[in-house]
């Protein structure tokens, strides 16, 4: 398995159709391909060689799926950088990737002069944006100019096509390494639980160095179909992008389904052309599937449950499943099932599997498990200790093999001696009228060891008081799980880059001087 | 990539879902699961420990599928038997794969004492029929009754899952070793590329010991659907078979689809079910795909051209190109472009690429190319030269990315020093009113090297004229493409086990004495 081969299909398959849409950039798979080919012998003209990191610092954009494909062509390994990060945490991540060559977009240059100071192994830096190189650095399209087309060296199987850092949310980055078998055969199980006859027409709304975006860069390839870029996510410009360019699928997670909805009536695009929708990234409450529904008329819901250890798909839920009435209802909570590929098992603290029904830690074992976290031999044997990557998510599987999301386990709140998972109480809260978005976290208590807090953000214009939004939650959920107490606040809330909530940050003024059993 | 997993995946999310139906006898998710782990522990009780072969010569039934499980599951390798050989090909192929176990089901009861006087290996034979068991020959049903469920070996990736052999048409037997990757890359990519929501009811209708069919044994089961069986292909048992269990998917030999239409008429069989026919194994004549659209009325038609080499998809034609006019006309008769995972490239006779459009070797990679000929590796060598599989076929590659096959490099006939390809001549022969099947071949001439010669059956009750037939060809191709001979033959013509018509034998009388170029 090869990632490039399916390039080289799509150029064999589908040469005059669209490969990328960059605005008013627009070129064929011929196109693209004589540039990959040729990106890749500049990068092998400054001494790239096999197995070397490229690390990439920029919006999403067509150069930056040239770049994807142009590394792995000549042989080396592309590491996303996360555009959100500060520059001390971009200094750690790339002092331990050691890239010889790092590509940045005009956003970046500024902080190009503290990278290089900090990041010794940096020796060329080519900026892939559209104003002109300052001094010591190499302009993107000068440099494929110049460039001559090299043969593809043909890496794959497994060998390491990418390093992505995970940990955002809990710590000390770790370099996930994927390899193409890894990357390949999450596409092809993806591909083979969407059923789509008609041509796809991707956008690239996601972040392109995160996974749940980063996975279909492999997969639309392989289909030969259209790859649209937006450099951000704004809300407003998915919709009206959506409309211009026809785009029939996309991948968000559920906090941005939820922004977008917020600018839905004002912005009134034509968003029929969606007909496939991937979500996932955490769990969807089932409130804002339903607003999903309204803003989108014609597209199905498919949830994917995974993570950048597996590249990320573990279990998929269709969309017929997304109904609270029928023969289909009562999985719309659930993460749906393991994709094809995918064995998965529920354990205890000491990996002995619990009887299906049962909460524990999921550990999952397929093709597309990462070959280990980059430099960290002792995370990557504890991680996948007995031959299965334990995810760190607490679930269940239920009888009929949907497995159910109950909460990061480092999320999973113990108050006295009770598991609160703190999705439960979030989507409690989600119902109620008003709320933009929340996060329930476990703080410190001498009595119960953690209590319940909750964190919530109104919609704009929206009153809420925390006495009737706690009276509506005891309505709902046992009276343990509610609770205890509550902000309501009006800055925004600390998000990863993929528009995950970070619960670390919330959780840290609270646990100043307290240690966290799980952390 | 466990093949073990599919069937496990399948238990856990459909357990109550019906796995196999074979006429009355039926059995859930959850029984074949059962019943597969006590057979492996039935194996293993016999002393099968890790890659031992065990050898299968049955028809089409629920316990061949029982056994393909079982023999993954005790961490063994299956060698399915083509049913059509003769004894000493059987005693040729057991002596080269040596396995200890042999299954048989009640129609090879009568050749066991000759198959067990001539192969050594042979310690254990188990009768998984109807009738009792011969003395010295174990029951199916008894051993599983008294053998204990033991744990999935977890066998997988690159070990071998299976041994077929391929030679039928082409001299002495060869064992393609495919690996667990190998049958779920392939099986992966076939359900990529052809999509369909609803649940499917398989038909093994094509033989089990042929990779057409036996890579579904994989494929059905990662997907939980249902596996029917028909002991063997009997056309009006086919028709009756897709009205009585509804069946949804079906793969068939173009001559197989031949057969069904010529009784169709007289059947009568409600076979709207079908939505799915997958056919393959040899390039299929355009009339017969009019004739198949008239007897399965919601049946998309998708063509894969393989072999047991690539366990066995290479590339697919979908259903929208099975037309004769509008934009996706002209590709009716190319095999489609490559699925998802394979490398094709087009080589000269001392493997160089041709440029795309000219005719050469087909040449392919990719994770469904086997790990090479059981106990040959010279052959083995041979065929993967240079890291790409050789298939002896020799085809070109279109402006689109479309394959079209031309011929076996052995079938192509060279007379007067022009390529004449066997299958175009057959189209024109097919076209011919009251034809039921024919046969290009290349006889000797002193003149001309070779010669074409056809041989034709017409259909029952139709007569043929030699002369007309021959100006009908006169009237569709150039001179030199035209059989200079031609015999009407109203015996049945030699068919291999998958049904394909056995040129190598026709060839045999014309060539004694003489000796082929490509043989």
């Amino acid at each position: 398995m090869y990632i490039t081969q399916g390039l080289t299909r799509a150029v064999l398959v589908n040469r005059q159709g669209m490969a990328t849409i960059d605005g008013e950039r627009q070129r064929t798979w011929a196109e693209f391909g004589g540039r990959v080919a040729k990106l890749a012998g500049a990068l092998q003209s400054l001494g790239m060689e096999t197995d070397d990191r490229v690390a990439v610092l920029a919006f999403n954009s067509d150069r930056y799926l040239e770049l994807f494909f142009a590394v792995q062509w000549a042989g080396g390994i592309i590491v996303p950088l996360n555009t959100r990060l500060a520059v001390a945490e971009l200094v750690t991540m790339l002092n331990d990737a050691g890239p010889r060559i790092l590509v940045v977009d005009d956003s970046f240059v500024n902080i190009l002069p503290e990278l290089t100071a900090k990041v010794a192994a940096i020796q060329y830096i080519i900026l892939a944006g559209d104003s002109d190189a300052p001094e010591g650095v190499l302009g993107y399209e000068e440099l494929m100019a110049a460039a001559v087309a090299i043969p593809d060296s043909e890496r794959g199987n497994d060998d390491i096509a990418a390093i992505l850092y995970t940990g955002g949310t809990t710590g000390l980055p770790k370099g996930v390494m994927l390899t193409h078998r890894n990357l390949i055969s999450n596409a092809l199980a993806a591909i083979a639980n969407m059923p789509d006859p008609q041509p796809w027409v991707y956008l690239h709304s996601a972040p392109m160095f995160h996974i749940a975006d980063c996975q279909w860069n492999v997969g639309i390839t392989m289909l030969a179909a259209t790859h649209v870029f937006m450099p951000r996510f704004v809300p407003e410009q998915l919709l009206t992008t959506i409309e211009k360019y026809q785009v029939t699928h996309c991948a968000l997670v559920p906090t941005m389904i939820n922004l977008v909805y917020n600018v839905a009536h004002r912005v009134q695009a034509d968003t029929s052309s969606l007909i496939r929708l991937n979500y996932g990234g955490s769990p969807m409450p089932p409130a804002i599937i339903t607003k999903a529904r309204d803003i989108f008329p014609n597209c199905q819901f498919i949830q994917g449950y995974g993570q950048t250890e597996t590249a990320p798909n573990i279990s998929m839920l269709p969309d017929a499943y997304h109904v609270t009435e029928g023969p289909m209802a009562g999985k719309i909570e659930s993460a749906g099932r393991p994709i094809l590929t995918m064995a998965v098992k529920i354990v205890d603290a000491v990996d002995n599997e619990v009887p299906q029904g049962e909460i524990g830690e999921i550990a999952v074992r397929g093709p597309n498990v990462m070959a280990g976290y980059w430099n960290k031999p002792e995370e990557t044997a504890a991680a996948l200790r007995g031959g299965w990557l334990h995810t760190g998510d607490a679930g269940y599987l239920d009888e009929d093999g949907f497995l159910t999301i109950v909460d990061r386990v480092k999320d999973m709140i113990i108050t006295g001696g009770e598991n609160v998972y703190s999705a439960e109480v979030e989507n409690v809260i989600y119902q109620y009228p008003g709320v933009a978005l929340c996060a329930v976290i476990g703080i410190p208590d001498e009595i119960w060891g953690e209590v319940v807090h909750a964190i919530v953000v109104p919609k704009e214009g929206v009153e809420i008081t925390a006495e009737a939004l706690l009276q509506h939650c005891r309505a709902h959920i046992a009276g343990y799980k509610c609770p205890r107490s509550l902000d309501i606040h009006t800055d925004p809330l600390p998000m990863s880059g993929a528009g995950k909530i970070l619960k670390r940050e919330l959780r840290k003024p609270f646990w100043e001087g307290h240690t966290r059993q799980v952390s």
